[in-house]
């Protein structure tokens, strides 16, 4: 047998799911986290997605060698620790170690975005790939690199916080105390807040429109617009991957990886983001004449990328 | 016989040194690197340096097993190759293979900057440290880090750019060609942009005295005069300060290493520039209050750090 399991622990949902030799997901079950519920009560959930994930694909928990975990907030993966995750309120919470006394094998605890990036390396758009950098775009911006094929995960197993590296010194609020980090200027939340000052600049905007239509301005109102040729959309979509485009730009002068993936809701965007990322890069990209530019491509395993990520913990 | 030969070369002179197993140098030599001369004859005169140096030490090359040479520009550590060394306009330069023909002996050849850490946490200011980072600040801004003890390259060796990250989007240009790089707020070079500016603004300020003694701005005129207390280099101090903090927070955020060297020059201003860099960096660590603030230091070993590093590159 060769199965293995994987959880995507997020601020709403808990999923699990079973994957095969192949990483195909043969089971799989979801609960929601309920934010607000004791410690005890929410762990017990996640061990029982873990047990209907397995029954689902007609498997006990006691068939894997191990279960592996991704929880966003600031995870010490050395010792299974959820040193803080804001919205549950959880200070160096031992979820490893409550999970593998509930289940009865070893788990592995992770960051959400490590997961990701492990996930589509070993399944999706970096598959193959021994260097890859991931960022995914959502409320935040999480960050995960594999390096000659393993999770790098910083000295002390808390780093690769790409949402904050500076962007902009003395610029917009970051929600971390500081002015300035790229994520305040790359997210989703960055990209609405950008697009709100826009339309305000442009009553003749389509955004405009779009806002009516649908009752509230998301990531995807400029990206939508400028596809219909509106031109203040348009402008804030340019400017927006500008942005973007200079922070991957910074992080493969860094790290020189293979390939970048984009992740989160707004990868769904395609060649519409890719695209024009892939042609603004080039400028930011240290003597990329000389020894050339890695791709830039969009994450193609959407949320099942953390549950096999998840599941691979162990060997990353 | 426990000794090492290492090489440090770069736009003016060629340093050659040898060290004995407890990395102390005992014997060494230099000659010009001659700028304008044909490839051939710079690595003889490189070959020569390191012959000197062992016959400094009372030694012969054949008495080492290798030899190590650390370079600016763009160095494939892979194959030995000099990718581009601009001020001597070399592209594609075999210079590993090229002295190993002429000394015997295998040739490794590094990153200045890399190099130079590698000495450090080898001898000097990093000593015992698994993880560790370290910008150069001079003409430019070089960078280094050592993951897991040993030196990190990049997925294809020519990574760990942190002069060419993203610090201020849109702002000074920068020698690379891009906007608004670290290197173009935090190197020698933009501190002496910094002072003039402030000297323009402030005809009563001490740094124009400094100007008339010393016939020139330097790295140290701000630094100088901030000490005897002119407010004009305070604030331009402070506010350097204030960007290198910036700058290596983001940088924290991705390795999250046990210390951060400075060194070039400006690392000789000792304290005056390492406790305010201490102080003002907490607010560019992530989760600083939970998971704490690495420390901040000056490199110990100035240039030797260079030809240390470099006789170890075999090791790192």
């Amino acid at each position: 047998m060769n199965y293995r399991i994987g959880i995507d622990f997020g601020g709403t949902g808990i999923k699990s799911g079973v994957i095969d030799a192949e990483n195909r997901l043969i089971g799989k079950a979801s609960l929601p986290t309920g934010v607000g519920r004791p410690y005890e009560e929410i762990v017990a959930d996640i061990a029982r997605t873990a047990e209907l994930a397995a029954t689902d694909a007609g498997l006990a928990i006691s068939d894997f060698p191990c279960l592996g975990i991704g929880s966003p907030g600031c995870v010490n993966p050395r010792n299974g620790e959820m040193v803080f995750l804001g919205n549950l309120n959880w200070h160096n919470a031992p979820l490893g170690q409550s999970l593998s006394a509930l289940l009865g094998i070893p788990v592995f605890v992770g960051n959400d975005a490590n997961c990701a990036i492990a996930g589509e390396v070993i399944a999706g758009a970096a598959r193959g790939c021994k260097h890859a950098l991931m960022l995914t775009l959502g409320t935040g911006v999480g960050g995960g690199v594999v390096l000659d094929s393993k999770l790098y995960l910083g000295g002390d197993g808390m780093g690769t916080e790409f949402g904050h590296t500076p962007f902009l010194f003395g610029g917009e609020p970051c929600t971390c105390g500081a002015r300035g980090c790229f994520e305040a200027y790359a997210s989703v939340t960055a990209l609405i807040r950008q697009t709100k000052a826009a339309m305000a600049a442009h009553p003749e905007s389509l955004m405009h429109a779009s806002l009516a239509e649908h009752g509230k301005v998301s990531g995807r109102t400029a990206f939508d617009c400028a596809r219909k040729g509106d031109a203040a959309a348009s402008s804030v979509v340019d400017t927006y991957i500008e942005y973007v485009a200079c922070g991957i730009g910074g992080f493969i002068n860094v790290f020189r990886p293979e390939i970048v993936l984009i992740g989160g809701g707004i990868s769904n965007e395609g060649d519409f983001l890719i695209r024009p990322l892939n042609d603004k890069i080039k400028r930011y990209v240290f003597s990329h004449d000389i020894i050339g530019v890695p791709r830039i491509a969009a994450a193609t395993l959407g949320n099942d990328a953390g549950i096999i990520g998840a599941a691979h913990l162990d060997q990353m």
